[in-house]
């Protein structure tokens, strides 16, 4: 099983919108396969969106004109690709990074880009792909060893959403530790989040967990303060989307309610994602977009009516959990700890 | 629409597991029949299953023999009506209330049940349970005046589950406010909680203030705090279980976390109950039992399954709000607040 894979002509996504009932591999060969996917979230957590994205820059290279037309094609592919979801800053993140080695590729010569020169550069761009695809494998394995040192055997552990290997390239970054104490025997209770209204946790968490054989319990988001308050919980971790410079962080929905409960409860609260979620250009949390998706999701579930038809309905996918919430943001390259304005970079 | 009435000879009560979908009522002759239906939840709502655990007495007193064998036939449907659900105290006080009934009105000639004298007792029974009934519906006026007294115009008020017409036999306890505000054309917009697993907010809270035509917005329960953070939300009110004698109270889970959010954001957090809802014989909350409910609840969603098949589940059906954070109780007999122990009786 795998989140995302790069074939050389095309990009393969497990479609995360069927699971945990159907494993369906999707293939895309064009930028607006790849935009409709990040969209839909057949592809989604922040750094998968990434890595997708990256590719998606691959395929709109392809397709764009040699010479002159070639960068202004590649930078409205690039705001295209932005466009799909808001909130996760990996997903700009990468694709301003493939647009940057185009633009060094060419600095010199922006109207050769055709005959060997234009393979040459095709090439260039399908190698940042797949070196940020790397990078995003590494990144687990780091993370995993650095949240696993804040843990000790026996913890209840509870995580919200799904920051696990179908939101990543490797496994995971809120879920990394959980696999990595699989490896070792390092045993750990595990409360996954169902996370309304898409139920990543539910759908996907709980799906991967399970087929690794972790000791997992499944419960709604509302119970979430009630095994706290039984003395369940010794740690939280969820991943984020967006981290703004004081260190306020984007998350699905319901992380800051678990992070507030957490901090009632004095239980650590931690934020696991790669430095690439760090956004310097968002000073704080309210600075940060969070979109907001349709009515629908939260009407229908698995295409079934849950309230009358037409109640009005909000739907933030996202929510912003203030710095002084977090007791630590883990990266693949540390442990960041409060105050995070001087060393969250 | 009404959730529950008595027909003389039968009660019929509105499926509450079918709605919003599908108005069935069902009507019951048997204390059995009476027993399923709360067990099942086709009636729920601490109130309204007090009234019909009531009303079920008087159908068992009904089939029960005259004579010796009449109060022990009578103790032992009393036994098992209040085995149909653990935590609500409503069951149990109105049930023990028809048995004092019985008890008071056969203190001197026990062996006496039968002919005309037995006729009189079981409508002695009737007569009760119908007060019962009455005072409930009398119980809802009087906690709606009390709770619109705390409410200013234009407030954001969220209420968790359902604890309104469906839930009682008049307009509510936590809701009792809301059809008063409407009546009286002062504003409230209120954030319903969908309240998971068993969606209480979203089919019969959405369903029945839509209907009324109330200025409602559905949410999912893990984005309270996301409406909190964002100034929405002046006031948080539920409905109860059962209230502790320090005033704990148990209530539909996520109600403790829904009052940990609002003592963080520094929003009243009110119980709306009638005093018959407080139990002295639970001096704390770690003295109420918490009812836990089948993992199917949870795994399925209209009969769809949302997560892998047999993954571990908790469900516990309520949890337990510390008197610390509870602003005011709310009863038909006026507003308690804190310190609780004197004067919660």
């Amino acid at each position: 099983m795998y989140a995302l894979k790069w074939f050389g002509s095309e990009l393969s996504l497990l479609d995360q919108t069927l699971l945990p009932t159907e494993e369906v591999y999707r293939h895309y060969d064009s930028v607006e396969g790849v935009y409709d996917a990040i969209r839909n979230m057949v592809v989604r957590g922040a750094p998968a969106i990434g890595v997708a994205a990256a590719y998606g820059m691959v395929l709109a290279a392809r397709t764009g004109p040699p010479g002159e037309g070639f960068l202004p094609n590649l930078e409205s592919s690039a705001d295209y690709l932005i466009s799909a979801r808001p909130t996760a800053v990996n997903l700009p993140w990468a694709v301003e990074r493939m647009l940057a080695t185009a633009r060094e590729f060419s600095a010199e010569n922006i109207k050769a880009y055709k005959g060997a020169r234009y393979d040459a550069l095709i090439s260039r761009l399908e190698q940042e792909a797949i070196l940020i695809h790397e990078e995003d494998k590494a990144t687990s394995k780091n993370i995993g060893e650095n949240s696993l040192s804040l843990l000790k055997p026996g913890d209840g552990v509870l995580t919200h959403c799904n920051a696990g290997a179908l939101a990543t390239t490797g496994s995971g970054t809120a879920l990394a530790p959980f696999y990595l104490a699989l490896e070792r025997g390092f045993p750990l209770k595990i409360y996954v989040d169902e996370t309304r209204p898409r139920l990543q946790g539910a759908r996907l968490t709980a799906f991967e967990l399970d087929r690794a054989g972790a000791d997992i319990t499944l419960i709604c988001d509302n119970m979430a303060a009630t095994v706290m308050s039984q003395g369940k919980i010794q740690a939280c971790i969820t991943g984020a989307d967006r981290i703004a410079a004081n260190g306020d962080t984007a998350n699905k929905v319901g992380t800051l309610g678990v992070a507030i409960l957490a901090s009632y409860f004095d239980i650590p609260f931690y934020i696991a994602a790669p430095t690439s979620t760090i956004d310097p250009s968002s000073q704080r949390g309210q600075d940060i977009l969070i979109e907001e998706r349709e009515a629908d999701e939260i009407r229908h579930i698995n295409g079934s009516l849950i309230c009358p038809p037409d109640v009005p309905v909000y739907n933030p996918g996202f929510d912003v959990t203030p710095a002084e919430l977090i007791t630590a943001i883990i990266t693949e390259k540390g442990i960041i700890r409060p105050p995070y304005d001087a060393d969250i970079m």
